[in-house]
């Protein structure tokens, strides 16, 4: 970690500053620079507040070098996790394909859809039970009813599932029945929600909120995992941008970039990235081709009737398609 | 609302989309384009969920020209609301600061602070208990302590406070002791909060998150309002953009909009938008006088001692020094 | 297009704009809604400005439906264009692999690295000869000599060159000599030189600018082609977000999108865009499985001592590694 | 400046990136960090070139912590640069407010609005002669013909005015005539452009790039200074984020921090930042406030039957209500 002075500090704030520093459990090397003394902090860096330390008028900027995340690091720990969801492994090669509608409906539409999307070749099932919609006079998910068909279809098919938690309260009967907890994009650093996580015997799968960076991507798993749950998969859903034509523009450099900074898997949703069916399966085969671990797609038996997020849903036979393409491309990697 | 047809849409696919409309509560207007048909969709649109019209493969894109929030609109809500919190009333031409430290950490602390910042002239006292912080290993916050001595502070100065509630676990205990509820930036899109905000007996500071939208974030208050609580502030506190010279960017822009679009009342935090005290006096400046409704700053006895957010609290003389420049643009404008 | 009235507006106001708009060559649709009157205008509409109308302060927005490119747009041109520059064709099918260093610095570079690059299977040569660069202190580049050199490579390979122009000055002489000609993404709303290139016999790389829209790229390759040059091939190279951790951040959904909506042939240069060669062979991989037409790649012999862009440079194997993996790619496409 | 090289870097890797090192004209410290070797360098590194040791696949990244300009930089500049146009100097504590309409239409309107904005108390004159227009449809201004009008309102009101060079080729007629010469955003890293204007006699007005960091903005400024040209002002017009709701996002954060950074005066133009007339007078106020140096503002006699952006121009009396309201706000300040 570095701390720059100010160009013409005065000498006695330099060594007000040293001083501070020297209360910290870190070595301390200290470089006059030609306009700038700046001193480098060596050690455990990683759980340092320098805070208060930016508050001196005199300091112009700290530089932070290491990565503030430890147990998502792949430094610390450089070969891949690999989670177990009953017979579904994510991570260290293994690819994961979830499929599903946005919303449970009805018990019909989940046992078909989780037929259909098996026999396609997807190795788990997703479902929103507990629905975030920007409108308060949108549906808003069937709930706990919901749960109940998700395990239908599990018992129906054998697959299991993911579904999301919007919050503590309800995350108990979701942790009860679901195989896989989804954190969704909005709650990303919902800390309450990500405490919880990381006291769960589940596994979490966390969205990348619309504008984080992939620190604060790589610190909410860090919660996750300093709560005591290891196996955190994370997914790239499309960050904002100035770009409309898309709803959200997926950002598949981050699978190679999480690739060298974490342990952890990462798979990918190409439906929620773009929200037009359409360019569901070009981005599902570049998410393979750029070496993501999964892909989470949104399949519908019915997409003009979806009661959320029909414009980027697939038919099961459109999502057959994909799957064939999208295992070419494995094949190919 | 317009649903436009693709280019070279089939006429029994036109045909259909319009069948479909047909079953909606509006009326329908057919205009035939050079190259595309579109329906034109008049009547009470704000909360007709057209995702499943989005799905048909011939229908290009749905443009909405209403607003989807109607509780927030001043289209239906002309006067200015103006919300009272003890004393000190906020928007309608009364302007609030609200300062204070960023997070509560002793008695001494907030007692004095809140004196000081008395004696300049703010209306309101801030302190967070319960902190969000993008690192597990950083200072949580003092919890339920924390209120406590926020309470103390107000017996000592009459001022009323603001405080964050991060989670609906500990709104009650908030909710029972503080003037004013904060909603954070992070957790503008956490809808359980939000919910809970609805039903709350207190006022409520909804924060813009980072990658909000206007309509988003009147969204967002529309949860409140919907919810049966008519008192929500919004506040800007800067978006997340390119440019990393400052922490944020604060966007001034929003203050003159939100007054064309809603009745409620908007301040502006400074402080957390840049992320440097130098710059806290000229935000607040400019945020005068571009007409918002108040302001909250950050306000350290010692930021050098700071638990959190040091590098952009003001000691209580320059909070003084802010104040009187203040003063004079308010008194311009 | 749509002109929505403010809700409210004057009934003398709403004729006023009624009788503006009839002076147009449209017709128009009036929607009277359910608290603002809307004008639908149906026609021509691309190349109608009304910003006068904006001026108007009872006109809440104009929306756009149509459109404003032409030629660059499917609608009108539903085939795929194919670029031919020499033996290599780009478009509608046909994949091309550009390959060289950032800048032109010797001709025993050059020709060494052209050399390398045909043996892996390259089809083009790239190198600058003007370089822009952000540092006025920074190497520009060798200028006509540059020229020289890339003509030499070409004269050794058999492989044709695009190389960039970064005004209408140096313009003729890159014309002379060049089989494409570059206009990089700072340049992409140089109105100048794309008035220029429209009247250029040849072919013209127009890449994406970093804050560009996809409405926007499509109206400068307008620009490029009203002026009567139909040679147009577009290249994404990552736009500007709040994520720092690469140097742009690829937007590869703009692939499958402008081939929704141009006919034109779009190509991927991933070496810019992620400014870390590790990343280039995972988003080139990316690149091809999501449909783009071909590949720009920076291969430097010697990355070390690079005089540009080194960081993002493949040393030749490695350039030959990404050739086989992308093949693989294409095969399974 | 810092080289960081990664965790478990091979020790004679270290030593090769510590010898390229030590063949550069700066002092080197190396020091030993937990996990990773970290090189500064100290002395004159604002023009050193380390792209090269970049691409050495052991090293992490490399941090800058000098400013990469010099000219431009408030370091070795400490006094705020005043520009004098005629009798209009701005910087330094002198105010400027520029206005006039978008395009030169005709001699009638320029004379007419030149008069009136000298008569609310604008000390300069804006019209442009040459235009950027994103449609190769849209009026493309009036060229030299234009010019001569700015010209004639000149010498009828005694004000000097500033008008757009959007290329080289241009440059010359408009040097001549013009008393301020404007690069657009669009053309902030038009590198010849540039060049030509640091050759100028005429004082220069740089636009912020719609994505220009302030370090992207300032290095553009040093390219005008390294050419010799020591009179260049600084323009903030707004810069593209994910918000539609304005044109573009007016960053007021910029003005404290470029006081900051630098000595050269910085204007605000918020009549293209927000794209709306309503929201022009608060904005301006805004910029007051904040300290800039000035105000560039669209006037328009007739706005609508204006050729070019009259959604975001004033009338002359709603100007001259602006121009009263600003002043309050200067006194204040």
């Amino acid at each position: 970690m570095l701390v720059v002075m100010k160009t013409g500090a005065p000498q006695e704030e330099v060594e007000k500053v040293h001083r501070r520093l020297e209360q910290m459990e870190v070595n301390i090397a200290k470089i006059e620079g030609a306009q700038q003394s700046v001193f480098a902090l060596v050690g455990d860096t990683a759980k340092l507040d320098l805070e208060s330390i930016k508050s001196n008028q005199h300091v112009e900027k700290i530089i932070r070098v290491q990565q503030p995340y430890k147990l998502a690091s792949r430094t610390f720990h450089p070969a891949d996790t690999v989670v177990e969801i009953g017979d579904c492994k994510i991570g260290g090669g293994n690819i994961a394909v979830i499929a599903g509608p946005c919303s449970v409906e009805s018990e019909e539409q989940m046992v078909h859809t989780a037929t259909l999307v098996k026999s396609y070749g997807a190795t788990m099932l997703r479902g929103g039970a507990y629905k975030p919609r920007t409108s308060p006079y949108a549906f808003q998910g069937m709930g706990e009813d919901g749960l109940q068909l998700l395990v239908k279809a599990r018992e129906a098919t054998g697959l299991p599932f993911v579904t999301e938690a919007m919050g503590v309260e309800a995350f108990d009967a979701i942790e009860e029945s679901a195989d896989l907890i989804q954190i969704g994009a909005r709650n990303m650093q919902n800390y309450d929600l990500l405490k919880r996580a990381g006291k769960s015997t589940k596994p979490i799968l966390l969205k990348r909120g619309l504008s984080a960076t992939l620190e604060e991507f790589l610190m909410s798993a860090e919660y996750i995992l300093a709560g005591g749950n290891p196996n955190v998969i994370l997914c790239e859903r499309g960050i904002r941008t100035f770009d409309t034509y898309t709803r959200n523009t997926l950002d598949l450099s981050v699978i190679p970039a999480i690739k060298e900074l974490s342990h952890l898997p990462i798979i990918v949703d190409p439906s929620h990235a773009c929200g037009k069916w359409s360019m569901v399966e070009p981005l599902a085969k570049a998410a393979m081709a750029v070496g993501a671990d999964g892909l989470i797609i949104e399949v519908h038996h019915n997409p003009e009737k979806a009661l959320c997020d029909g414009a980027q849903s697939l038919k099961p036979e459109k999502f057959g398609h994909l799957m064939s393409a999208v295992q070419k491309i494995i094949a190919a990697v």
